[in-house]
């Protein structure tokens, strides 16, 4: 198998975190956005919807999405589960990654995409309104996460799960969107330097 | 345990679907939100973001997001499985309920409430433009979908799954957005008159 991915963006950083916390080498292809080599006929091929981290099975099957392919790496692997083992933590682990993902990355996405001068050729229409209405939806989440995180270590709990790996890879993608942390934001500061220490944010 | 949802709202029904599909029945509370039942101190300590639906299990503990809730029932009655069972399944599965929930689930919303004079006390600000470029999205998806269902019977392969689920609370949702199928879609009607039959749709 083989994992097609970029260096950059945020959603292939959230597998390749993923398959560093578990422990699993996968072959991988890099490609560059900026340039669309993820708009090629074949990439078209693996995924119609032109965007990557892709992982290709050796029976070519295609499985895009990158919480899709650390799903289907926790079943290959469940150890450690980074989805959860009992029901209720499946539930609550899911309901927080979904947190993160609408209330954070997305809004990070939008706020980018809708403003950045290098985004125009991927955002069409670029919408200045839209862009603004998300940097307030990404100020308020950040709020909103520095209280939680002052009863609990990780963001779903008292275990790492997927839930960080997508706060990290979301927080640390923010300066594109010329959104920060500020002062007050102790809690998550905190957990955002203990996540960053682990070895596989380097991934 | 309690369900806690409305009888109108798409999310909510994604769980009833489920439900049934599993048979498993559970008590439920209705709240209306075009009065902001959602919204009270109440629902807010149940679920910060003050969507619907949550469940709300013995011990106090609320699961918000409708798949959140729906893989926590995944986890409790494994069958019939409608989040796949092979590692490959499940990623499968995951990759198409994603795709329908952004590419499909999501325009629909935003071209609703960005338009809609009933939704201007929900989205603040509306922004019509934002509303069209996703009547847009809905239209591509719409006829993206119709040429997979070609050559298969359900959206994720030859089982039911939560991509079922989803694209058809989804395409029953898009009459409110001022969307709808083509006489040329005839392989996404099949789909849904398949899907429209099943005991579980009238959930």
């Amino acid at each position: 198998m083989i994992l097609i991915e970029d260096n950059r963006a945020p959603n292939p950083r959230r597998v390749r975190i993923f398959l560093a916390e578990k422990g699993i080498e996968v072959e991988r292809r890099h490609l560059d956005i900026m340039v669309e080599e993820h708009k090629t006929p074949d990439m078209v091929k693996r995924n119609p919807f032109m965007r990557i981290p892709v992982l290709e099975l050796d029976d070519g099957t295609c499985i895009a999405e990158a919480m899709a392919i650390c799903r289907y790496f926790e079943a290959l692997h469940p150890e450690p589960a980074l989805f959860g083992e009992t029901p209720v933590d499946i539930g609550m682990i899911d309901m927080w990654q979904r947190r993160i993902e609408l209330q954070l990355m997305h809004p990070i996405a939008y706020a980018f995409r809708h403003a950045h001068p290098k985004m125009a050729h991927l955002e069409q229409p670029q919408i200045k309104q839209w862009s603004e209405v998300n940097v307030g939806r990404v100020e308020a989440m950040l709020e909103f996460l520095n209280g939680e995180l002052a009863s609990r270590q990780f963001i779903a709990g008292d275990r790492f799960s997927v839930a960080d790996i997508d706060a990290l890879c979301a927080v640390d993608f923010m300066r594109v969107a010329r959104v920060a942390m500020n002062d007050e934001h102790t809690q998550l500061r905190r957990w955002h330097d203990e996540v960053s220490a682990r070895p596989s944010a380097v991934a």
